[in-house]
């Protein structure tokens, strides 16, 4: 089975333990509608595929780890379309959750989505309650005030912001607990696993406003161009296209060189090119004189 | 120092702990604002109360617990007053957080709250590791999907609910947690401890309902008359306003009567009590023949 077919079994599981038919049917519906179909999953896979790497010991926690921030993540999605943000349309190629059932239901689906992920990782937590606060204080640290994917979003709401601050708490911090969050599910240490996930995370913030300067609504799910109709700080906007390609490139460098020797290390690797191909298939630029050079530069593993 | 003082002296550090100079201000302004100043802290009091019933052996687990719980209430405020919900211009006598800080962070501050307060728990689980799971499962039950806050909140988006399930959702959930955590974070059975908030948590909807239709806008610190402008189902409306008064007087009368022969019994009957007679003076109904008799039937310890 891939891991995006047990990543979606163990999100279905979870979501199924929090159903009931005494309790309110659009919650329910409203919280499925955000978490499936899903995007690529990428971050609970890398927490999986971390975890796999220092010897995951305890899959039941790892899994948990994975899902709960993909509850996270999904959440935040649907807060950040509500009309007040995004006011997005679609997402993940279906109607965002507000326009299918509310704002009301929206508000409330993504604040259940974030406690269903602290129950869930609760709940793993058995044979290994001592790794689990460590774990709640990475992800809380990827999710919360004043530097994760909150209050990235919130810089949105700043009469300034640093670029970099954004995208790092925008979108990195959540990548980098999932990476830290893998490791510590396997009892290993968080810091060794850091680097790895911001890295990426920024890579992926960055790959996400090129897509969104080129028009790529259908890869991106929702509308493009929000950015500038929201007036975001973007890299495209600030480095060029040129420039933020050649960024995005480093970064992805950075966050497979970060990986150390390990059991599972060329698979992460692999995962991680995979990812960054997916993200910015090199095809798109041959066209263009200055993107091939952009794409020779590119090694990944 | 009293209870009161004593818990916004831990909300204070455990907001100042997750803010910083590089962080975005606004956000954390915008948590501030929903947290203080507070109103009669009654949920984190019950938890402290009930921990102390209980030997209150790992005090800074008990009052990582009550602020926990106090953080997630105000976080629900926020979210509940939003244009989309209540449209609530004020609350707690000054302006709500939407009101002041814009529609976006009111979002994110109650979202960053909700994280917050498992964080808090978290970091103040190392001298009892074992209960921080049964812990953190008490209060998601409180919280989330399907009985939990925000599943009472969303009763309001069906075309039906039973008033029972409604109330006992949208506040009483909530209530049960406090109690129960509280007994958790001294090491004590839940279970025995969760009537005593159920049923406090029903009587305090009930008041609600009760000072939502006598227009008392000055203790409510929101404006009244919002249930019935909601279409929100309420004790008041469904056993008029005698009937609802009744009722309020049975569910306290069960709250004291199920707290346990123990330390702190005493002590916590009388906070019942107090809280039963802020919440519904009996002043208010010596001018009605009608309720004095209700008045007299109270038996509060």
């Amino acid at each position: 089975m891939s891991p995006i077919k047990h990543l979606d079994r163990a999100l279905e599981q979870a979501l199924k333990s929090h159903e009931s038919a005494k309790g309110p049917a659009l919650l329910s519906k409203a919280i499925r509608h955000a978490v499936f179909p899903g995007g690529a999953r990428i971050r609970p896979q890398l927490t999986l595929a971390v975890a796999h790497a220092c010897g995951n010991d305890d899959p039941q926690l790892s899994m948990a780890s994975a899902i709960a921030i993909e509850m996270i993540h999904c959440g935040s999605l649907v807060h950040d379309d509500l009309p007040c943000f995004d006011d997005a349309e679609m997402r993940r190629g279906q109607t965002s959750v507000h326009k299918e059932f509310g704002e009301r239901l929206a508000v409330l689906a993504g604040d259940a989505l974030i406690v269903m992920a602290y129950q869930t990782v609760a709940a793993a937590s058995r044979r290994s309650a001592q790794r689990l606060a460590p774990i709640i204080k990475t992800i809380s640290e990827g999710v919360g005030a004043p530097f994760g994917i909150i209050a990235g979003q919130s810089w949105e709401c700043e009469s300034q912001a640093v670029l970099s601050d954004y995208q790092r708490s925008k979108t990195g911090a959540l990548f980098a607990a999932a990476t830290a969050s893998g490791a510590q599910a396997a009892g290993a240490d968080a810091q060794t696993w850091m680097g790895l996930g911001e890295w990426l995370g920024e890579a992926y913030q960055i790959a996400d406003d090129i897509r969104d300067v080129l028009g790529d609504a259908q890869f991106l799910g929702k509308p493009s161009g929000q950015d500038e109709e929201h007036h975001r700080p973007s890299s495209a906007k600030e480095l060029g296209l040129n420039g933020a390609v050649e960024h995005f490139d480093t970064l992805v460098g950075k966050a497979i060189s970060s990986i150390p020797s390990c059991k599972g290390d060329v698979a992460l690797k692999r995962l991680v090119a995979f990812e960054a191909e997916r993200l910015l298939p090199s095809s798109w630029f041959q066209d263009d004189e200055r993107h091939i050079a952009v794409v020779a530069q590119r090694q990944f593993a």
